[in-house]
């Protein structure tokens, strides 16, 4: 089965050869890109579906989110914006929640959030464990994200469970915790700030992670600054996220390093952080990424598009760096080559919008703009 | 026609009696609202529709948009976010486009962004000319804008025309074009701005559209202080619209006033100024509005919801006060009380969402959450 979207009026490929082309055309063959060129040249296809001079871009690459969770948590946000300050520990009151829901209602509430996500342009997403804290609810947690999410995260290490002691709890994430979740995800991660975990605690998490073959994520310089992103470069993760209260060396490391810096502008809108220093990591020569840090507590959206517009009316960022960090960078965030990009052999995901170019995704902010979205070659709206 | 809406799980009225329900209900009559209670109490109604615990509040009004024009201007936004400063003369790019399409192009265009806005739970809308600025053109844009839009006003005194002197143009507008217009507009709003009309001209505009009846409006302190508060003030205006940058004086004036400060923060954000001091103004006791400035050059927005999550996550409003300022008080600049609240005998303009209460409009900043629209009782969505 093989598509051809025709009357694409921009097309941003993130393709180094491609470019961006006006007036072009797409063919998905299956779950993957078959062809991209200009609209005069395209070949046939089986079927036919004219977007009417509509800016097309990869589906969005959304690397970090927590979407194995039950509960909410409106009144610790309303809180909030009545004055009270963020903290590490409200993640507790999710943990009971998720503990004591059932695992259908856990698969539930995740399938609502990645169908809300894509409806809205995402097509890749990865999802953390975190709110077990136990072999078992951290076991559970894992299984339940393979089955809807792109990427699994294993966040044992996201909070000391309240009344455990730390080195206790430590020992248990790189013994047992990593013996039963490993094999269930890709990657690790940890959180790395006060009221979390500190530097030696981390790196422990880390290089255990490491050591059993999982590809490493640090949360990191969420609340202030601290030894996150160092931490993260040492150990070649493939993302430190947050970033939002970085020194120059932090910069300069990331500018050094293969490590991209995953910004997360809902969360420091919705913490009532400083935003992210998203200007001076890209003139250092850093690789910036976006993703929502969908969670119940600090950022509970699934909107990338709000992530990007905040980015270009709030953070410095051109649309075109924006649109790169939600999608080519959350990719590469993830060491993933095979979507964030539409070229021949990637994935066929595919984000149709509302509008004749990128630049509305900023200049219309707020405005619902996702027109159309195949995921792997499939229309899912 | 009668319509049963039950299942609410919160309902927001901005009935001063009636005030925030929990587990209510509403009846629909025709174009209003006939019943307002407690779901176990409802009276039968012809059909019924079961929200499912949904949240419930009164349609945005959404007092503050320049919808009748053609043309966009992209390139100029994307110059603004690469550093480039907002100045009013871009005015004059929309104007040449609009002067230039025919009535049913200029049509079409504002019922496409009503329906935009409708469909994310806008049911008052108000549009102005002053992409026109010749007799003819304002004349026309009046005529096209009472055709979708709930409130017309009068702003040929948006910009001199290039070329023109200001004097003879202000004599124009008071002249000639206030007389072909008058009759087709409830309200009549100036540009007091550096760059704009400076404050004796504003005056001249405002007191002769008040001799005609008509209500007047104000753009003031959007790109710095100046008169347009005060001015605002002291002619009686409904509304002063943008309040960007105010004095304490202007402050004052305002809260000892009926003078309603319309805030439009992603007109702030799209022009990279700072955000209005809503907290002052609230703090004060002065009323506040939220709207969207929707227009290609400096707001090109529909999106109230944007409005409110941006005036609770960096504004400092809570979502009480946001809410309320997007449609009570809304209504307020408008002088409307059968808008803005879910009262008997009130229009019919209900917004569902899909969300259990309104605090999710900040808590999920960027997610699409309309889930149901009813416009003067008729179901748009």
């Amino acid at each position: 089965m093989s598509t051809l979207i025709t009357g694409i009026g921009e097309l941003t490929t993130n393709d180094p050869e491609l470019g961006r082309l006006t007036d072009a055309a797409l063919v998905l063959v299956g779950d993957r890109v078959g062809w991209v060129g200009p609209a005069a040249s395209a070949p046939p296809a089986d079927e036919r579906v004219d977007v009417a001079g509509r800016a097309v871009l990869p589906g969005w690459v959304d690397s970090h989110a927590h979407l194995v969770f039950a509960g909410d948590r409106t009144a610790e946000f309303e809180a909030r914006m009545a004055g009270q300050g963020y903290a590490a520990g409200g993640i507790a009151v999710t943990v009971g929640a998720t503990r004591a829901a059932s695992d259908d209602e856990l698969a539930a509430n995740l399938r609502r959030l990645v169908g809300e996500a894509v409806a809205q342009g995402t097509t890749t997403i990865e999802t953390k464990t975190g709110y077990g804290l136990t072999v078992e609810d951290e076991l559970r947690s894992a299984r339940i994200a393979a089955g809807a999410a792109d990427e699994v995260t294993f966040l044992g290490a996201h909070l000391v469970p309240p009344g455990a002691d730390p080195d206790e709890y430590v020992a248990l994430v790189v013994g047992d915790m990593l013996d039963a979740v490993a094999p269930h995800v890709r990657w690790a991660d940890v959180f790395c700030e006060r009221g979390a975990f500190d530097e030696d605690r981390s790196r422990a998490v880390l290089e255990a992670a490491r050591a059993r073959g999982l590809g490493l994520r640090v949360h990191g310089n969420q609340l202030g600054e601290g030894p996150g992103v160092r931490l993260a470069v040492e150990l070649g993760a493939a993302s430190v996220d947050h970033c939002t209260y970085l020194s120059a060396a932090d910069v300069d490391a990331l500018a050094g390093s293969d490590t991209v810096a995953t910004l997360l502008p809902a969360c420091d809108l919705s913490t009532r952080q400083a935003l992210a220093p998203a200007r001076a990591l890209l003139d250092a020569g850093a690789t910036v990424a976006l993703a929502s840090n969908c969670n119940p507590g600090s950022s509970y959206t699934t909107s990338m598009a709000f992530c990007v517009a905040t980015a270009v009316l709030q953070m410095g960022m051109t649309v075109e760096e924006a649109v790169t960090a939600a999608t080519l960078n959350g990719a590469k965030a993830l060491r993933r080559t095979d979507v964030g990009r539409l070229s021949p052999g990637a994935r066929a995901d595919v984000h149709v919008l509302d509008a004749p170019s990128t630049t509305h995704l900023a200049y219309r902010p707020g405005v619902p703009l996702t027109h159309a979205v195949w995921r792997a070659g499939v229309r899912s709206r």
